[in-house]
């Protein structure tokens, strides 16, 4: 290795390597599933932190999960300074992420299959055009009649007239499940109700289906962003700093983008906020209680990992302006290597005015522009695509944002079918189901030390009634705050009607101006609640998404909330969040936390979403409140101020930095006009 | 005049002048209060836009508030093109709108009044130096003790050490009534806890002082923003022409930006969206129950005037990149003219991805960039700067955003005093009380056509309980959609548990492909709802924000939601709505209706708020759902597109338009690296 990597470092292709031959020769040949860091003990790491000179170096340790012949799955770890494997377990009925490599062989052996070439002959399609007939394979999510001990996949099926057509215009109606260990499909769910490959026109948005459709708008003039001088950010390994911020940047075959050991310099004091900070999780439960749409439930990041599902970012099209790129490394399936290129794109963004004021006596005003950085990767996961950013602004704000685009997952539908509200025709015999995303967000505070209590704060009126002393005008209203002292006691919801947030406070620091802990305030609106019922396959399997809010006690390794092997949980017990807070009595108060936030949308299709969908966002702010003493970016420059006495002075001394660059859009304007 | 005005043009210069030279031929000298537009009829108007070639062109009338010696205030209407009055009427007991003008006269005279002197030298200033006290004059909002009759301001005090220290930092424990006839000073508020001046050394934003504390980060590198080949918006008058919207764009004193018969071309289609927008009331209750603090909840645009306190925005400071500006013309009190120039700035944004697609199968990818049009004005009300943009994009989406910043409204405390949760201490003897920002967008629309319908949408489970045969796993979910058929059932509020959005239907028009109703739905998240109870003050002159949406019919000059003349409204009986509502049976269905939305966001003070505050922003969205047969941004030029025959071709054919512009942030990358 030619540098000593960071303890939080993502594994290096040589530390993947190494993890891989240690294993290879021990074992043999096997299926590599995951070759990923064991994130450092947070315990050995926050004394390293603290002094990198004396306390000792956390180990590197690759986490390894393999699927041996006959389906056998273990769990391992490698010391990789030895190397030496100090782990090595074999799993009874749980089956580990589904790799990109796993799901592509399934579309062949479908192909090939007589069953389903019999099901393709019944909905229309002859056998000699087999090779018109995709799927998109997904875990199978849980199915009573197979169980966790096979790994299975689902196969949803379409079929493209033109190679170059949108597959997902014509869905099958029948799904195929695939055994991993046979190689071959094992059965066949067909609806009792025959739904026949549609004959639409098809509706696509390549370039030559638009040509057809009279071709591209041409009113669309550039638009440049350039950075002459730079950027304003610096990187030291994988620590990025900019605008007082101090960040380590992370990723992994599951969670795609990790932030760790967040800090803050204020006014040259470097205060802790976050020791990590992840998407952890998400569900995506359909809504058409037929059968077998309930096993549409993909719980992406745990059953195909949203590391894995990373683009391959391109300089100009996902990213414009100044851009900085990180690769990603996982192994091959076969004990390879394979790299993402650009899986992470860090950038600047103007950010509009920071803050304004003008006095209006005298128009003296300051106007100062905010700025803000981007970390973002964009996954594919099968038809859909999520764009993810972490967004840090110059006040200390963290907004994580996601935006989804991609294309609808689609069933058939028969031209006049009722489709009972549990999907919306987008396009002729193309029903799309109603889904939430629903993501959670994983919050791991350090807000001025690691010894954290969330509350809740409520808006809510003086409980004193209009005419009453205390209420005479009836204008009274305060934020009631609620401490969540147990896991049990933290399981909440959100509340609208109250504007509620949740507050993640330092108890043992008050800011000296407000004399209120210093905290962070979790500022989410966009939080639909689990629809799948209580007692549902969905809630079992995905309980962290049962609350917008949990909170646990932190424990290393406990990262992922609906469990660490995630494929074919059946849900119980349900894994992840609810074994960890248990009887829920466990103290959750003034001591190392981690909230668990889940939010999202709920999605009715509509035919604008069809057959690739604008991109909807969504987004939540970590906000500082009584955090700093003062607003923290008086010192960010100005474009313009000018003060009252310089206004009396004629404008003498006025500090004007005003952008050149900006242009009238028409030219000078005409005198008088 | 030059050109003949568009009917939705704002009053030229000439035709202000007009109108007031009339008046004035009539009525002798007089206190101009407003000169503006009367719209035009919404009958006529819609017959002159349907055939502007055979319909009669909508008259140009001048609405005139005007105040006459001895505090009478008259509401006129001068046709303009004779030129004539048409109206002219004595009002009894209201109080129009406070001008920029009549707020810059209170300073002058408290700083002269005998008892204010007093009180000054109580809280610790001497009577030289009354230079150093300043005021805030508001409107007194409505005292019981005064009435309507009498035009007052209310003056919240403050002291500057230096002419230029932030005066929040120093506010004054005691409130002078100002009587604009008289001219004097006729009532100080005395609360019966005295709070010294504090003498806090100051925190200040301006340069000398952030020089003082070490100077600006010197660590931003600029962004530039350019539009080499010029915009891609183009402009008739006001009518503005952009990826196929076309609006046109009006002011007004009161809301600012008012857009009217906003359109998009589908497929050549011109299809009518909305009869106008408009921010058309805000009111910001501040909740601290002690006298005289009820008295603060600002009407801002009925009080004020979002246009009268207007900012004149400069090029590469309020706005980057390529930017065309619209001045606005009022009337002076004295009945001279005002311009205030770059009142709203137009430009373009990148808007980040539009939609992206990539095939997990081959790589075959598709990368298409959006573009945002942003019509924005800024307006300062006293302490606070209200940024209030509204966004156009590409796909239909209507986007209106509100940024708030500047200062903090501020009290007196002392050093040890208990803020009781009504407030918090933001610097050294200062208390920000809590407070609200509530806006009333008012929607008229017009989805193809004027009949329209609004619905709840609520994601709800199905009724059927796991294990049933219709919900077996218990996944299923819907849209529970509920007509609003009366105005009385129209008033709606948010709830969060159900995800609800309200959709503006046409029930005369199906989606042929979705056969729901064509509809823009109205997805917003941040409506804390009112906290002034009941029965409280804010709830009666402010009875716009008691729900979160309301119904109306169309009716002209139905424009302003507490009422046309607001300032020293007692809210007995509530202006505006509720008069218009009446006892609530009257049909909204399949009619010309318009919807009120009540939106904002609860503020309680941090001192990172202070000593001025970093934007803060809040937005809502108007999306198409169920209006268009498909995604309606496919023919925007994409920047990357390859078809899987491409792929197969070893990318021969594919399309790349990458922005060439953009660049690696440290240069090209090492090999290996
Ligand atoms: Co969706
Ligand atoms: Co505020």
């Amino acid at each position: 290795m030619a540098d000593i990597p960071h303890p939080f470092d993502p594994l290096s292709l040589d530390e993947i390597e190494t993890a891989i031959n240690i294993v290879k020769k021990a074992h043999g040949e096997l299926h590599f599933n995951i070759v990923t860091l064991q994130e450092p003990r947070k315990a050995e790491m926050t004394a390293w932190l603290a002094t990198p000179e004396t306390a000792p170096r956390p180990k590197r340790i690759a986490d390894v999960v393999v699927i041996a012949p006959g389906g056998k799955v273990y769990d391992g770890l490698v010391d990789l300074a030895e190397p030496k494997i100090i782990k090595w377990e074999l799993l009874d009925g749980e089956q580990p992420i589904i790799t990109m490599e796993e799901l592509q062989l399934v579309e062949h052996i479908v192909r090939k299959d007589p069953g389903v070439i019999e099901q393709c002959a019944i909905s229309g399609i002859p056998a000699e055009d087999m090779h018109k007939v995709y799927c998109d394979p997904w875990t199978i999510g849980y199915d009573e009649r197979f169980g966790s001990s096979t790994r299975l996949q689902q196969a949803l099926m379409y079929y493209r007239p033109e190679l170059d057509n949108c597959q997902y215009q014509y869905p099958l109606d029948f799904c195929p499940i695939y055994d991993a260990d046979k190689g071959e499909i094992i059965a066949i769910d067909i609806p009792k109700i025959r739904r026949p490959l549609s004959r639409a026109p098809a509706i696509d948005y390549h370039p030559a289906a638009v040509e057809a459709r009279g071709g591209y708008r041409d009113t669309l003039k550039p638009i440049n962003i350039t950075q002459p001088e730079g950027v304003s950010f610096k990187l030291t390994g994988r620590e990025i700093e900019w605008q007082n911020w101090k960040l380590h940047i992370g990723f992994s075959y599951r969670e795609g983008i990790v932030l760790n050991n967040i800090t803050f310099s204020d006014k040259g004091t470097v205060r802790p906020l976050f020791y990590r900070l992840s998407l952890a999780e998400m569900v995506v439960p359909y809504g058409n209680p037929e059968h077998p749409h309930q096993r549409k439930h993909a719980l992406d990041q745990g059953e195909y990992g949203a590391g894995y599902m990373a683009n391959s970012l391109s300089l100009g099209c996902d990213c414009k302006g100044a851009i900085h790129y990180l690769d990603a490394h996982f192994p091959t399936r076969a004990g390879g290597l394979r790299t993402i290129e650009n899986a992470i794109c860090i950038h600047e963004e103007d950010a509009g005015i920071l803050f304004k004021h003008t006095d209006f006596r005298d128009e003296s005003v300051i106007v100062t522009r905010g700025r803000k950085l981007v970390i973002q990767q964009i996954f594919t996961a099968a038809n859909y695509e999520y764009v993810v950013a972490w967004i840090l602004h110059q006040d200390g704000t963290i907004q994580p944002e996601i935006k989804l685009t991609g294309i609808l997952n689609t069933y058939a539908m028969l031209p006049d079918e009722d489709t009972h509200g549990w999907g919306t025709q987008v396009f002729p015999g193309v029903n799309a189901h109603n889904h939430q995303h629903l993501f959670c967000l994983r919050v791991d505070p350090n807000i001025d030390g690691p010894n954290n209590t969330v509350f809740l704060s409520d808006a809510v009126p003086s409980p004193a009634p209009v005419g009453s002393p205390e209420n005479f005008y009836g204008n009274g209203f305060y934020a009631r705050r609620t401490k969540l002292a147990t896991t049990g006691e933290a399981k909440t919801d959100y509340d609208g009607a109250v504007s509620r947030t949740w507050e993640i406070c330092n108890p043992n620091v008050l800011n000296p101006v407000s004399r209120k802990p210093v905290s962070y305030k979790l500022v989410s609106r966009e939080i639909p609640g689990l629809l799948p019922k209580e007692g549902s396959l969905v809630w079992k399997r995905a309980a962290f998404a049962r609350h917008a809010v949990h909170v646990t006690k932190y424990r290393d390794d406990q990262l992922w909330p609906a469990g660490r092997h995630v494929p074919q949980t059946s849900g119980e017990p349900s894994r992840g969040l609810p074994e960890w807070i248990g009887d829920g009595t466990e103290s959750v108060d003034n001591t190392d936390i981690v909230l668990w936030h889940t939010w999202g949308l709920t999605h009715f299709p509509a035919p604008e979403d069809f057959p690739v969908m604008p991109a909807e966002p969504m987004t939540l702010l970590l906000r500082p409140r009584n955090f700093f003493t003062g607003n923290p970016v008086m010192d960010v420059p100005p474009s313009f101020c000018s003060t009252p006495s310089q206004v009396v002075a004629g404008g003498a001394g006025v500090r004007d930095a005003t952008d050149a660059v900006s242009r009238l859009a028409f030219g000078a304007p005409v005198a008088g006009a």
